[in-house]
């Protein structure tokens, strides 16, 4: 893929955040990974969705160095790029500060499966990483944050669960390309919205059967899946 | 009545839902019955609204076989039949993951009759369903759905209550046409969010008094209705 | 003022509840007054704003008589014209059931007044009416809501209040005219938003002092206001 | 800066309280300073967004002496120029009464730092001011409200939290202009959103650490900044 398709779709992909009301002024950032040539496609640093151009993007290695590009690429592109080293198989990475998502976050805790909502598109409980120690913080924080997230994947598949809260911060997500994982981030935020009512209606509420979990994630995903047209 | 009629009614009711704002993506799907044939147009499985055409509907029979359409139909068409045979006087069905409905789904509770808006449209209570049972799962995953939503019926009229939210998972509406099932879908959103927020602000507050239930109720419903131009 | 123009402005007041997002369907319904001919124009029975023409609108004298119009007036009608035999000096009356007002309906508890947003246009608590008794529904429902909203300003001046809660049900409010109750109903919705987050975030917070609402009242209201133009 | 320039500026960050849907009807105003004539544009007091045009705007002292303009300025004026008179360094301030913001005004309550969202553009809680006394209301009322918030920094610095709300009132906010004061008043609504998310959640929660607070501020702030694209 030419430097000018990779930005084009991580481009479409970070303007699809605004079109989805997952970002207020400059908040948020989508990134897309081309595999074979070992960099990525990640928004500038600081610019408004309604001034965005494809050509704005910037290109850079999985060890941060700028490729291509005239601007500063995003502060939070080293967690893009921890997350593109440790999880080989994804090709896309959005981080928002979407209400719910970021509420949840900031209670710090992870969303459980409350329902086949959830269970639909994640399997198992949405994680919480742990704080971030103010160790963590002297060192590089950016590259910490992405320290945080695959802690937090250690004995859990990121595949099945694309998508972490960072306590006190706000949500990750990540999928096979950009637009995967910017609608990994519009689920979450749904899912957010669904889970904060079900817990402030009633806060000792049982959470999904493992049972029902399973059926409604495997019915979607993996060999036996029924869902869609394939 | 046409197939091609019966797919268009069913389509059109199938986009209300988007324009209502009650779904995401592909969530939902929305059929519409012809008694005389034996069969109902249904959405197909995982097509977004923005791509669905009217051609895109497809027609299945009470036994769940194909009749028409080269699409496969939503995974859920086996809890729309199992409606369709059990409750004899409906003529569309409508499923939706609408927020706030869900989160009493999630809460596994039904929505008690709060006020009048509750009552000008549903008589008692909008039940929740029992939950899912393992067992039950190891059979027909969406046929035991229809299970849990019929059962709930066994002593409860369900012309009387059009809606019913499936414990864990999300509602399921219905009406004399598809188009009166999503309208029943718009209704029992806006009282579960009413309902949600008279819960949270006050969690010991009462239920609307029987006597105004009734009276609502049948202002609008029976031989002694005098609301509307009918 | 002839009907038409009577029915032009109920029309237009109307129309704003849907502009203003207070209405689903063919919830709510406003009229006006002309005093001098003793009549009201008011909203049809059941028909949808997107439906709705100025000359639907029916003219209905104060004791409920149709005197004009081809369709059934609202089913509220009696609960209007009770108001303005009682409230000798408003033009218009609005009925709705906007969300968060109708949660504190269904609290069945008057909005306190926790704010200078609620201070600027009420003076004093949101009232919300007793429950109305078995025995008044078996008399004449929309006339006793009436009777309900007047027996609780026996002693509360209707101008300075100029919108009350019915138990159990809904809104109404009313104003100078047909627009500025519809006026007075978004304000309502607004505070009363305003007040179930202030609530649910400090359920043990202290009321507004009275010499701020006070202040605020008058700095709007009354020979001293300095609030506007005029 | 001509006065003509200085409304225009000031009516355009007006306009941007009803773009972002942060007033209904005529709520809120903003104002901007020319230091070096000493004077700055208002809002007219009580009139409507969709009304307003550049030339409506009033030019007033720091004594609140109208300079030019035929309407009324804000009832609010008094309050701006007082903060105008305190903080040097600013030159622009808007007032609204946003719904989430004025929740937590009316709670009586400053909004703690939860978040990396909140440490993102103001250092610390954002603050909320003493109640007002009976004996400041009989004084100047308007300006007394700017005593409120000046007697809130007294050890506090007005530029690294940009935002507080009066209690029982509102939120006000400034900037290095009209334009920036308004961001500050977005943000401000969306941080105090998240904040009332995280707090009905978590009732019990920890604040962000200090650490991760600093991190945040000053990765935006100050001369080791990082963030943008300067």
């Amino acid at each position: 893929m030419s430097y000018k398709e990779l930005k084009r779709q991580a481009f479409e992909a970070n303007m699809e955040l605004q079109t989805r009301n997952l970002v207020v002024y400059t908040f948020g950032n989508v990134s897309q990974i081309d595999r074979d040539k070992g960099v990525i496609a990640i928004k500038p640093s600081g610019v408004s969705y309604d001034k965005l151009q494809p050509e704005d993007l910037v290109i850079v290695d999985l060890e941060n160095n700028i490729v291509e590009g005239k601007m500063r690429p995003s502060s939070d592109t080293k967690t893009h790029t921890h997350l593109y080293r440790h999880f080989e198989n994804i090709g896309g990475v959005t981080h928002t500060h979407s209400t719910y998502a970021t509420a949840w976050a900031q209670a710090k805790t992870g969303i459980p499966c409350l329902g086949t909502t959830h269970a639909d598109f994640v399997y198992g409980e949405i994680p919480c990483t742990a704080e971030m120690t103010a160790e963590q913080i002297t060192r590089d924080y950016e590259e910490e944050t992405g320290v945080q997230i695959t802690d937090c994947y250690k004995d859990k598949d990121y595949e099945a669960a694309p998508m972490v809260l960072v306590a006190g911060h706000a949500p990750f997500t990540w999928g096979v390309d950009a637009a995967k994982s910017v609608y990994h981030a519009v689920l979450l935020e749904e899912i957010a919205k669904m889970s904060y009512l079900t817990r402030t209606l009633a806060p000792q509420g049982t959470v999904l059967s493992q049972a029902i979990a399973d059926k409604h994630y495997y019915r979607k995903h993996g060999k036996n899946a029924y869902y869609g047209q394939n």
